[in-house]
């Protein structure tokens, strides 16, 4: 079966980061191809206008009105937008202004006040992605007292984007440390970690998906063999698990979804 | 005057990442401190009772009911959660049934479907993290052809964390390249730039603000002195404008409001 097609646009006045987030709402409909079109910065009648030549022009192409997601400040420039044929999601309307009579406050409608750097935690995040890069892949051992959580695991088990994105979206100093053969004849952690225990959390992999990731970088290694993933994805269980190390797999999970179990677990601590 | 307090949950059946951004429309609202708490992998009736207890404690202790932003797709479960008293955005209810009637297609109600490995874009997304890390701050040449943009500028002008960003929330792949005491004697970009000049996209920042980030890395330096940080930015600036670099400054923007203007920048090109 074919898919249908819609053209899903994604407007805002500021940088569009929180209507293209609703985009991820899209995955729901996996019979219908959305080609996602982003129009951020759209703060003026002239801007406005332009957004709506695109808005027309994609129904005329496509034979069905496009979809489009919009946060716009501005009442005016709101309505005016709305005047061509499209399905409208206005998180203005839909969220953001039945929020206000709730919590009784008017709401900013100046642009960009989602994602500028005085909101939604942006410095807590910014040092937390210096500190995920200083402290990736265990290359300096300064400043491990501050990590919020300390990932460890072979090495291409997934501890550097899941650091990173960590970091990025929620502002959680995240260290990543490779677990490596010699740690496994020692058959203990690295001993910087040992101090460490409370804060570390394992990610682990199917050894047939390591092989795959590490052939991509070392095609025909020892390194990348299938009977050597096999051999260091064991031992690093076993000895996670003789140290109750809280641990996930991330063979089939979106570092997102790694994320949300780990932040979970440092909840928990 | 003291802010007002909400308690701000935000509940999913899955990652809680397309719920939780949101959270970014709750900075419309400046004069309410909102704590927040998200509840991921609410997938089961003794969850949605945890999460209820937790809702109706919230409540209490703060006299006012919560907000609630919800996306947990089971019918059931989801009817479960709202019979205590909070305000409820429902995005199931308010967003995604709506756009299913409007595109003619019942959504998926599984949990943990916006993002999961099989949607929004996550090979490329995953790939393009590597790719922003293994071509940071011009560690390596190769394989800059397949850069889609490279950022240029000063030490600590922003250009690691608005690479990451590039490749983690849109899969762009971003390479970036310091601009050094060097290239300014020599008066030109680094040779080995000089054929991808239509990727280049420079980041400038203020001295005073270079001047402050430096400090914290290598305080009393002459590295971080206000006077070489007025000397490179000069220089930098003018080599960028001589070649005509597209710039943006980053002293008072967000690494998204920066990646919004340099996406809108790669789609001039």
């Amino acid at each position: 079966m074919s898919k249908n097609k819609r053209t899903a646009f994604f407007i805002s006045d500021g940088t569009g980061i929180t209507a293209g987030s609703l985009g991820g709402l899209l995955a729901h409909f996996p019979d219908t191809e959305f080609d996602q079109i982003r129009l951020p910065f759209i703060d003026s009648e002239s801007k406005v206008e332009d957004a709506q030549k695109r808005i027309a022009n994609a129904k005329m192409l496509g034979g069905v009105r496009p979809i489009v997601i919009m946060s716009i400040g501005n009442n005016k420039l709101r309505k005016e937008l709305k005047a061509v044929d499209a399905y409208y999601v206005d998180l203005f309307e839909a969220f953001i202004n039945p929020l206000g009579l709730e919590i009784k406050e008017d709401p900013l409608t100046r642009p960009g006040v989602s994602h500028s750097m005085t909101g939604n935690n942006y410095g807590p995040r910014m040092e937390a992605i210096n500190f995920a890069l200083g402290h990736d892949d265990g290359i300096t051992h300064s400043g491990l007292n501050q990590a919020q959580v300390i990932l460890v695991g072979v090495s291409r088990s997934g501890k550097t984007p899941t650091s990173v994105y960590l970091a990025m979206q929620f502002g959680i100093k995240a260290a990543n440390y490779p677990l490596i053969p010699e740690d496994f004849s020692r058959g203990t952690l690295p001993p910087i970690l040992e101090g460490y225990l409370d804060k570390i959390f394992g990610l682990t992999i199917k050894p047939e998906r390591l092989h795959s990731l590490r052939s991509e970088r070392r095609p025909d290694s020892k390194y990348a063999s299938l009977a050597n993933c096999r051999e260091e994805v064991g031992l690093a269980e076993d000895l996670m698990k003789r140290l109750s190390i809280p641990m996930a797999e991330s063979t089939s999970r979106s570092v997102e979804e790694l994320s949300a179990i780990i932040i979970q677990n440092i909840n928990k601590l």
